[in-house]
């Protein structure tokens, strides 16, 4: 399986603290050692990197570590490959533009023999990932349209990301730079830190950071991640069905659909 | 105005030398402050990195000169603004899929007044070079199919990049992985190397390499660039109008289009 972070922030914050965290387990605290990848939303620009190697002993991984990149919304993956071999074209995440934005996506779980229909986008890689993320752009820019309300296309991701999870696994992150949209199907947890800050230590690497020293008083932060990051801070966890749409830190809707046998 | 460097090569090589020479020019050497990208093919993936700062003082270009990332096909560029602000969003090369494979494209030169033609891919920035790409890329999806011989596709490349090299300026490098498309509107030049292999000085940094060390007998690499990058080897200037198709380091087609007033 893999590991998913994102962030939604209401100020240009970095994804320092929490990607350290994250990419010691591909490869060194966690066995997810079959490539990485983060995407930072710059403005409609996205700065991404990617690899087909264990983060935890990347040189471009340990730069993006300490490179501070300031973003409102940023999608990160590392990969225990289970469908599709290991190489860059199956690295998450992918991305696709529509309606003159990227549209950035990530997936933890796992589709059996999934196919996508026939649409204008296509995967290039081989993994069941890729398909379904391109079968979700193919479905959204059938049913809803440019000018859309975000209820609107809300209901359309929703109904999809409800159709993928009853066929399998499909935890998901979705972005296209406006918003953060994030579907649990079986494993996802976030936390919102705004004022006033503390400290927080991470699981995975011997980090702290005080995020007091940090912030100002107005920014709301939000971490979504596969496992809580952090041993000594309240995560919320996602139940199983249950989605939540991030604009600026917050979640601005959310709800629950009904998964068989669960 | 903008640099582009592109390689095609008949066995994965490492693009640090000449990413080397070219970045110099991002603000040391050379104007081109305002952003740079490069993308590398691995298979049909691609790693791709983009900074909308100066190359010639950024860290993520300090480890891409350093790091050696192997490909067949890669394509930079180093940008000075003239149509567009300086962003992300308007950093090249540009990259979209199409068929599963992702195409990438980086442009020197400016059509005032650039208008692209309504279809699927539309530009996420503002400049013309974006623009110029998705007008290609919905030309290239309804003129051409999959399954298109290469000469096919060529005729509706040349016939695209002389159309635009009427209207401004259009010097462009543009791959899917396979092969490398080149167009020279005013300034081009290409070099191939191949056994026996000598060493080469960069113009632009004090750095020699001796590509006797580096390489195989039956190694072939051709660099595609704006401006010769050395100044001990003989490069091969295209003439305005002229296009040559890359492959494994080859060039496999070539050709000459009129351009009024040249």
């Amino acid at each position: 399986m893999c590991e998913l972070l994102g962030m939604s922030a209401n100020t240009p914050t970095d994804l320092c603290f929490s990607f350290t965290g994250l990419t010691r387990r591909g490869g060194d605290t966690g066995p997810h050692g079959d490539g990485w990848g983060v995407a930072f939303y710059e403005g409609k620009g996205v700065q991404a990197f990617h690899e087909s190697a264990a983060s935890a002993s990347s040189e471009i991984a340990s730069v993006v570590q300490s490179h501070p990149i300031k973003s409102n919304t940023a999608i990160c993956h590392i990969r225990q490959a289970n469908v599709g071999h290991v190489c860059l074209a199956n690295t998450h995440p992918f991305t696709r533009e529509l309606w003159g934005r990227y549209w950035v996506f990530a997936h933890n779980g796992q589709i059996n023999d999934f196919r996508q229909r026939d649409g204008i986008y296509e995967a290039v890689g081989d993994t069941d990932s890729e398909a379904i993320f391109c079968d979700l752009m193919n479905q959204i820019r059938s049913r809803s349209q440019r000018d859309a309300s975000l209820e609107t296309l809300a209901t359309i991701l929703v109904q999809q990301a409800g159709d993928y999870a009853r066929q399998g696994v499909f935890n998901c992150l979705l972005s296209n730079g406006d918003w953060l949209f994030t579907f649990c199907s079986t494993k996802l947890a976030s936390i919102t830190r705004r004022a006033p800050f503390g400290p927080a230590q991470l699981k995975d690497a011997d980090v702290t950071v005080d995020f007091e020293a940090e912030t100002t008083a107005n920014d709301v932060v939000s971490i979504i991640a596969t496992e809580p990051l952090t041993s000594d801070e309240a995560w919320d966890l996602y139940q199983p069905g249950e989605w939540r749409l991030w604009q600026q830190g917050e979640v601005i809707q959310s709800g629950k659909v009904a998964l068989p046998g669960r």
